[in-house]
């Protein structure tokens, strides 16, 4: 079949609006109408050739919601007509790291995935008969796109595509961090580093679980009424700040440290504030931010040795199938809010202007609608 | 009244053996006669001038065990004859951090302590008149020395001083590293980095709680027999491997990576070949050992996002009053093992030979017994 679709043919140029070649799902495979997908910061990531492992020619995307239009043999957790948000973290319930229950971090797929191809080594994608690279497992740049069974999350037929689609990344990976990795709980203190799209859902994913005070850090103050709108008690503008200074206006507001603190920045200076402001004795700092490539985090091992934890999360720890219907649940109940966050509807056509619109900093989130 | 003691005067100096001047407890203080006391590396770390926070002169040692001789005004919870272990990390039960439940380290009376005195602010040592200064709250290199109340725990009284003092620091640091900071559960895997006291401590924690894998890891081949005594099923010579293939080495033996990876080198260098050794989604290094000053631990941040925690354990998470008299019934119960660590029994007048012996890395742990 034929699929429009944006195509990065290479690094640091913009998105090219074609016509692709689509085969259809083979065994385990699912065809995907494309409905909606955001415009994420991994994908510029990729784009603008930061991502040492991204590969050319590709469909980015990763952040979609739509609708099961066929799949291929021996499939059964989805029919025709479901609805669905693609994983590229997927969930097989069989791998080890599934069968842990301590990680959401599947590895069933995961070696041709990041060859850019589908888990029997081949792409469904091309181009004047030349292939074209699948992205993170999901390829959301097109309006069709054929996934592994294990990579989509069934969700209720109600939820908005061009709302529910931001769950596929950014609401998940923040909410996620506060509720499955922190495991935050109500009367805790939690401080977020950074106000862009994933620290707003971190500080609505604090809000829903109760925690007492959500300090939000950013070096734009006009983060602030962003933040507040999503639940954020205290703001620490953090122009100017040095370290020191940083961790002494956390530890006023909370009682001498955050019991947990999220980086959504990606910088890795900024990584070591976030765990040198946490509480002596428990605080648990988590990195959620992708830093550049080659930059490491530092601290000194007293920081540890004195009660401080340092942790990740990767898609907000949530097991995909299982987790990211709950999510759309949560949204759909009005118990977290995404309308707001979608500051830009765009059509495929414009999708350029989505990435120019992030680096400017002017949107939080662009969504494609198709 | 009067108390023999082994005074550091100054760093860099063997300790004096001298007659010292001792007050006798004030309200909420004790008396005890020290029986016996182990020598530490961190004794010295101090002695040889490498803590910027140290204060000389002082009387040293944080790991005896002893007898209550007299008590102070007010003291509740011992009595003249009781038989207690000194307590570094003390317990109050009343501070946010003993009332949270989520951590050892008491606040109670940690400025003071730090500043070598007494909670009230001044010292119950001098020689010639000249104020010596306390050490780690404890100074157990005196015969007789004074306790806050809240810092020491009673014990049975047919535990052996000359074995059970090296539970005030060694055995509680090492075995609580795994019961009460780790929480190993059986039949997960563990590493422990540097098989002298501390690591041989970790491992016999280890094995307490059913871990399945206990790989050692050691520049020195010798400390394999040392190891394997404790429990350690496993014995990687570190010798002239890079990071890389440590933690290949290390994967190849718990299928993959470790569940739990412990450093008990001080080397900062091999607390990152320690977290990044462990398994992806979940694996935990925890950080025990004691760096040098100024040093720093790094690694990218990768390893955290994909599911790496970076911890630290001081004290083994051992509540002082809680914990350290169940430890003693372990070993009591035969449980765990100490006997066969105390390589070296010393007089007092001996106790320069203790810190030669350890420097020169030929006992686990010498002991001078009063």
């Amino acid at each position: 079949m034929k699929t429009r679709a944006a195509v990065a043919f290479e690094a640091k140029r913009p998105l090219e609006i074609v016509e692709l070649d689509l085969e259809g799902p083979r065994a385990g495979e699912v065809l995907v109408e494309i409905m909606a997908t955001g415009i994420c910061h991994t994908d510029a990531y990729t784009l603008d050739g930061l991502d040492s492992e991204g590969l050319f020619p590709s469909v980015l995307g990763h952040e979609g919601a739509g609708i099961v239009r066929e799949v291929g043999a021996g499939v059964t957790s989805v029919v025709p007509g479901d609805h669905v948000i693609p994983l590229y973290t997927p969930e097989c319930r069989q791998c080890k790291s599934c069968l842990s229950g301590k990680t959401n971090l599947c590895t069933a797929i995961r070696a041709t995935q990041g060859k850019g191809l589908m888990p029997d080594g081949t792409t469904r994608f091309s181009y004047k008969g030349q292939p074209i690279f699948h992205y993170m497992g999901c390829s959301t740049f097109s309006n069709f796109t054929v996934l592994p069974e294990i990579a989509v999350a069934k969700i209720r037929t109600d939820a908005p595509f061009q709302t529910s689609c931001y769950i596929g990344c950014g609401v998940t990976t923040g909410v996620g961090a506060v509720t499955n990795t922190a495991k935050v709980q109500a009367g805790e203190t939690v401080v977020v580093f950074g106000l862009g799209g994933i620290g707003l859902n971190v500080i609505q994913g604090a809000r829903l679980v109760g925690a007492s005070r959500i300090v939000g850090v950013d070096l734009n103050p006009e983060r602030e009424a962003w933040g507040r709108q999503f639940g954020m008690t205290d703001f620490i503008d953090a122009r100017g700040k040095s370290r020191e200074e940083m961790i002494a206006a956390v530890a006023a507001l909370t009682d001498g440290g955050a019991d947990y603190s999220f980086d959504a920045t990606g910088n890795t200076d900024v990584m070591r504030t976030a765990l040198e402001c946490c509480h002596r004795g428990w605080g648990t700092s988590i990195v959620i931010g992708v830093a550049e490539a080659g930059k490491e985090i530092a601290t000194r091992p007293f920081q540890l040795v004195t009660g401080r934890n340092w942790r990740g999360t990767a898609f907000g720890g949530a097991k995909g199938r299982t987790d990211v219907p709950k999510i759309v649940d949560w949204y759909m109940d009005g118990k977290i809010a995404i309308d707001p966050m979608i500051t830009h509807i765009l059509s495929l056509d414009e999708i350029n202007k989505g990435f120019d619109l992030m680096h400017a900093g002017e949107s939080i989130r662009s969504v494609v609608v198709y």
